[in-house]
């Protein structure tokens, strides 16, 4: 059986066990945790030498890293990727803008302060991760105002990838109600048969 | 004619003109300084609502954005990316690396110290991009120890991706020499027939 590392708790991690759920792939989970250390063991480094999650190991013990390539890569000849061409770059526009232009603030964020708890720690950094972030946000919301999906005309692995970390923007504060097309796009794949949410962060006490 | 906007001393952009060249193209270019604000104005927001270069313009008007995006959508069909499967799958593993664990650092460092002579005033911030940054050449130099090209047994994207920014990494003082493997890589590559390297920063008066 195919096996899954990751952490329930990571947007990245969530778009393998979606993808796999969605083309029908039975997977076993196992669960890392990389806030205490789980991605730097020598076991798991022989995994994955750039020490990050998620990876999926395959039957025969091919090991894929990258939460993207997995996407593509189990989407390779389903619905959720068109064929190579113009339709199919569309995809990956998005895939690449989501790990250099979107994940890196927003995922951030909603770790530091949600998660990791330390917002106080990175109060300096904050102000330009939300900066970045809304660019990131607004980017989509132009995008959703014309279409109904991300890319093309229907679910594909863009909208995965892109939700994963946005419908839990606000656990890092970030203020989602000035993007309309993007929340009924929220709505929209979250209706999605078989695809479930990241488990919400506990409240800070007060 | 196939327009490609882009500023010639960026290693996303350098990719652009790598490929077109590789699978022979023909194609114009059209030269954005980012630094000086040429993303931002209106024009270029119009083809590209997320402000960065490179971007590519079909004959046809339709935009490609995203330089690894870039990379496939012309690699397509070609020995410079295989058929879709696993051999794919590992050149995505390498062009999402790229962005999210080589880029970020390797091009920062550089565009500071070297392009914007701006090194003072990011004087706090090196030190975490020179440590990203070199773990980043040690997985690098981790598959180049085992292996000629970075994915599968020739060139790929994979290559042209990584050798964008690692080829000018000294000029954000990162020392390559503790990289043997990664330095014949270079050699190799930088030998594939057509292909250029980016201009040389000037140095800094002392």
């Amino acid at each position: 059986m195919i096996k899954a590392y990751g952490s329930s708790t990571s947007g990245n991690c969530w778009k393998v066990a979606t993808v796999l759920t969605l083309t029908n792939r039975p997977f076993q989970w196992i669960e890392i945790d990389s806030n205490a250390g789980g991605t730097r063991t020598p076991d798991y480094l022989a995994l994955n030498p750039n020490g990050k999650v998620p990876i999926v190991q395959l039957e025969d013990g091919a090991v894929i890293t990258e939460s993207n390539a997995i996407l593509a890569h189990f989407a390779e000849g389903t619905r959720l990727l068109p064929a190579p061409g113009l339709d199919r770059t569309r995809v990956m526009e998005w895939l690449f803008f989501e790990q250099y232009s979107h994940e890196p603030y927003i995922a951030t964020a909603r770790n530091w302060i949600a998660w990791k708890r330390v917002k106080d720690k990175h109060a300096a950094e904050l102000p330009g991760m939300w900066d970045a972030g809304h660019k990131a946000l607004a980017v989509m919301e132009q995008r959703l105002a014309k279409a109904s999906y991300l890319a093309g005309n229907q679910l594909s692995i863009a909208d995965l990838a892109l939700y994963a970390y946005t419908h839990r923007a606000e656990e890092g504060e970030f203020d989602l109600a000035r993007y309309s097309w993007l929340r009924a796009w929220l709505d929209r794949v979250s209706a999605e048969p078989g695809l479930t949410s990241l488990p919400a962060a506990k409240k800070a006490a007060q």
